[in-house]
């Protein structure tokens, strides 16, 4: 097959798009499409003081590369969960991502959770879940709180996340299969920063598939963690996943009208307005950060829990915060 | 695996509802929760005139016996299409259908398209959309048409169908995969009569799974018409229904909680008001009906067109119409 703009031996065949394209011109491609995103749906302006949230992988990576050939000022932004099970996994996507910082001479920004709060996340969901299947829910509230955190603090614009179009038509699947309201009205490419202290937050590659993002880390030579989380084995968003990788094999496309008829049913007034939950005005006693609690918000009321169980944790937090 | 309710042998396992079920409590739960269903969306009362649209298939024929079993007046109307590709598809389900009504003693309506019209719907999809493939839209928009014209004119209070939940939740699907705002809004349980004069219609099986449905009239020893239509192969629904099957496999109760949870969001106001377009406000010049049309309804469109096309059927239609 060759390429639809040079006649050279095409490296990638994109059905959904009916197009085929040689390196080079894929090579073009993602950053022009990752831009065209960013422009329709007003991400941020091109001076934009950006962090992008690195987990090692290849999506972030290339998200953080291709921002960075687009020419924007963007630091990264590592959270380290401390999840070594088995295959020293957190510890190995930390040198990916600082060895692709080093290279390109940009900055990492590191949160060490072990370090700040005194263990790992896999063991603060053992012991305030009781069970390690709750890891996911745990990290992903911990990443949120320290992705605000440095944000706010360190004054950026915008955190960008590497969220494919695999990623946000899984997550819209499972809250369709469940038609869970508040989720439904909320996912959004962009979702504003709020006058209570959310920063703002912005998925540029919600669009490209996981294949093409994964072609172009290969083709850039991007080093990357390749291993997944040993968490999210047998994870629900990896059956919807399948289910959506089958149906798009079967109707190329699938995948991308799924998500786009969304965004503009939504846009076009579907959904009546969204919740008045979503613009919490209290802020944490502990941390400052916006929440819906009275007191404190749920990262400090989870890592609380865990201090107060791990005593020798106590000691540490209080030497310095998240 | 023994009944739930009696120890006796199960002849069905319904894992979506952890229920094992012997023989004769499963022909009881059968029209249980199809009362059920009729009580819980206010479907119509005890006394109303019911006409049942029976397609000689194992979901309709299966939905009268129930409605009858339950002591309702329902007569059955058959529409027959015309439809004899390879398989004489019409000709035998009619058989099936009058056979029923015969070993029952109740009443049949038959509305024969081809000596109505001239010819099939097959053949009208042919000469108006000059492809075979569009049988399945002409097909739905005369039996829509039919089952309105007899409800009205024999004084029906609701049309009844045999959709099931599997049929119900591909609907579904394939609206949300397309994210269909104008269908999302608008599938319901039990649609009410209109004062432009639509008439009422309900799905008393939606919550029952095709496979509860297929073992009720097995053991019923009803006689259905075993073929699927000839123009149904490789049609989309079909394949939204293959899907929505792997996922049920893999996570029993996934259609009903899909369907179930639909309703629930769109009751709680998940979606902004029904569009106006629901309320047409013209007759149809030719036959009455209500239509968002000018002039003439969709129906007496198409079939005007094959009627230019089809000299010999327009003596036919001027001496007695639908």
């Amino acid at each position: 097959m060759k390429c639809r703009k040079c006649e050279a031996a095409a490296v990638i065949h994109m059905r959904q798009h009916k197009l085929a394209l040689c390196r080079g011109h894929f090579l073009d491609w993602i950053p022009e499409q990752t831009q065209r995103a960013i422009d329709t749906y007003e991400m941020f302006p091109r001076d934009a003081r950006i962090l992008v949230a690195v987990s090692g992988g290849k999506d972030s990576l290339a998200l953080w590369d291709v921002l960075l050939q687009l020419g924007y000022a963007a630091d990264g932004l590592y959270i380290d969960t401390g999840i070594d099970e088995g295959i020293a996994y957190a510890q190995q996507s930390r040198l990916y991502a600082q060895q692709f910082a080093d290279q390109h001479a940009v900055d990492l920004r590191i949160v060490d959770i072990p370090e700040e709060e005194g263990t790992s996340v896999a063991q603060a969901a053992l012991i305030t879940r009781r069970d390690p299947k709750k890891t996911c829910s745990v990290c992903g509230l911990t990443k949120r709180h320290a992705m605000n955190h440095i944000a706010r603090t360190g004054r950026y614009d915008v955190i960008v996340t590497g969220h494919n179009l695999d990623d946000e038509a899984a997550v819209l699947f499972g809250n369709t299969l469940n038609w869970k309201k508040g989720y439904l009205v909320r996912q959004e490419p962009v979702l504003p920063a709020t006058a209570s202290g959310f920063a703002r937050k912005a998925k540029p590659f919600c669009r490209l598939y996981e294949r093409e993002i994964a072609a172009y880390a290969f083709l850039r030579g991007i080093a990357y963690m390749p291993e997944e989380c040993p968490f999210a084995k047998g994870a629900t968003s990896l059956f919807y996943k399948e289910t959506l990788n089958r149906m798009e094999t079967s109707r190329p496309g699938t995948k991308l009208s799924f998500y786009l008829s969304y965004l503009k049913a939504k846009s076009e007034g579907l959904f009546t307005a969204r919740p008045e939950k979503d613009a919490p005005e209290n802020a944490c006693r502990l941390c400052g950060q916006p929440t819906f609690h009275d007191s404190l918000c749920a990262y400090c009321t989870l890592w609380e829990r865990v201090r107060q169980a791990l005593p020798s944790a106590t000691e540490k937090k209080n030497s310095g915060s998240v």
